[in-house]
């Protein structure tokens, strides 16, 4: 199954993207309009489905690596992600037939596009997170076998890096390194894969689901429906299952600092509606990871933490939050495959320091 | 001109190379250890002079980068270096003539003698420093013009990168952050060049040096005569000037933190015989940057600061260095090529932070 992106689809994935993101996943504006850009100049894109993949094929992901809170005084010129793209071809010594997103977010779901656009080449509906994540080896490719390294990193000065280990812990440690050093952002290209292995290690159909999210959440908002009912429907049928209110609130206080080459802090929301009185409070690397209520635990990595402002019904970024927003908190069920146990070992609660098991948020919630 | 290396050259080298070394560039002890290994499995090696190179030929200078405090700890396994050696040439897609030290230093002298060994190639007789400095762009060849990048790290576990960048300030920067995740130490192949490139940004003959002074004060201990007679004799005739005795005394204390890829701290002497009373306070990163007797500076880079045990005449480096070590300090004016208005710039006190003008040992001394 293949399908062709236009500007209408770029327009959604930005949101639905963001939606999934957790937070995080950067500035869905700033990968939009780099898209729309490349579109308009070189036509739509060809999104073709994992299971349709030629078992030897090469795919090359791109990706924008470090915190978002850089990354929004750091515009990228554009051509970075191609040119990572490109020398993790000639480190290879072979040529890439498609890109794929590493993750599902704001940025790291649109930048491969225009990747895809530059290089005249289909872009893979899957990513390797189901959501966003702030780790290298937060991965479902890494999860399920596949080498992150060897890795590419650029800066926007053309100054690069090439990585190999072949451990992938290693290659977080060593290319977050080099992140900082390039001033907080890179932009890479990593986890070089078989068509073969896209198909065992990759969240399937995660592209187009992001982008039936975005235009639900679009649609709802003239409509005049709530986000929650958007991404009901928009997930129904998938591995995600139906997405639950965690609060509604407005934004009280935000503690964020930009560290180590991440953004870490919370966000606390006071209650509205029903619930005046309670606090919500959402902890974040780069991404929403637990949410407690009232000091209970509600819903925890991987499941997905998304703010959205109750206006307009667009996710809120880790970055872009602030006093004074006036948000839903949205709790999303992800698919099996990423509450496995070899999956929970990797973005589980613990692996970020967390001293709670994971718990399915539907169950937190309801039970 | 061309000489053939045995194991009685590196044994003088190792003791020679690390008086040049300023209290830095490694453990001559374990460098000494993995050439005489290689000499005698593999035979004698060639150390060829710079003058004597085609103009087109490449050479690639092999290192150990990081923290001296580290590297006793974490010996190399003693092919790290050669395999950073042929990334590199791979990397450049061309094979190398000759390999060449890129500062003057216990193991920095000696190890591109192993990877020499390995490879069947030649030895430069020069270097980049005319000592050991501790850090990438602190190089003649980077004052005199070649661009260190790309330039390949790897670790003992076989983990690697590959650097390129057209500021060698950056390469500096962003292999620093490589080489501190990869533990402190890092195994390097970088500044490849032509011959011409050798002739242009070299100092020459500085290998050839360092055995000639390893072998006088080798010879010194045996004929009871001073350290400072056997460095004299050894230089007399080369770009550098005569050395001057800064200071005798014994070590009162030593303070030395190991932080962000070096080893930083000062050793304070107490004066013995005409020096009862006085203190000679050594500050160092790496290696021996300024000497301040009494609160008056003596010495300072790149001029060489030199501790040796006064018993057995052999220098101490800064990673050693104890309370109670009885040493003598010594000044070696640097030739010429290392005390230009360029080269001050990159390696001159205020480069390291110090609020000194260079002024040449032997005025500071000799008023």
């Amino acid at each position: 199954m293949e399908q062709l992106i236009d500007e209408a689809h770029i327009e959604a994935l930005a949101v639905g993207a963001a939606a999934l993101g957790a937070g995080g996943g950067g500035d869905p504006y700033l990968g939009k309009l780099m898209v729309l850009k490349a579109i308009r100049q070189r036509g739509p894109i060809h999104l073709v489905d994992p299971f349709d993949l030629d078992d030897d094929c090469l795919v090359i992901p791109p990706a924008i690596m470090g915190a978002p809170t850089i990354l929004v005084e750091k515009i990228p010129a554009g051509d970075e992600q191609y040119r990572a793209f490109r020398l993790l071809e000639r480190t290879l010594g072979k040529t890439a037939f498609a890109t794929m997103p590493v993750e599902s977010g704001g940025l790291n779901s649109t930048l491969p596009f225009v990747v895809a656009s530059l290089a005249g080449l289909p872009v893979i509906d899957a990513d390797g997170m189901g959501r966003a994540f702030p780790e290298m080896q937060m991965e479902s490719f890494h999860i399920y076998g596949v080498s992150g390294a060897p890795m590419t990193l650029y800066n926007e000065r053309g100054d690069y890096c090439v990585v190999d280990t072949l451990d992938n812990y290693m290659l977080e440690h060593i290319a977050r390194s080099v992140c900082v050093s390039m001033g907080g952002v890179a932009h890479i290209a990593c986890y070089a894969m078989s068509g073969r292995q896209v198909t065992q290690a990759a969240i399937p159909h995660t592209v187009s689901l992001a982008i039936r999210l975005g235009q639900h959440l679009i649609d709802a908002q003239l409509s005049k429906s709530t986000p929650l009912d958007a991404i009901r429907a928009a997930t129904l049928g998938t591995g995600y299952g139906a997405a639950v209110e965690l609060f509604r609130g407005k934004v009280r206080d935000v503690e964020r600092r930009t560290t180590g080459g991440f953004v870490r802090g919370s966000v606390t929301l006071d209650g509205f509606d029903a619930d005046v009185g309670s606090q919500l409070r959402v902890e974040f690397q780069n991404e929403n990871l637990v949410a407690f209520r009232d000091g209970q635990i509600v819903a925890g990595v991987p499941d997905i933490i998304t703010l959205l402002d109750l206006e307009s019904g667009r996710p809120v970024t880790t970055e872009g939050i602030k006093y004074g927003y006036r948000v839903i908190a949205v709790g999303i069920p992800t698919p099996p495959i990423m509450r496995t146990h070899a999956a929970l070992a990797v973005w589980g609660p613990r692996a970020f320091g967390c001293e709670h098991d994971f718990r399915p948020v539907e169950q937190l919630v309801h039970g």
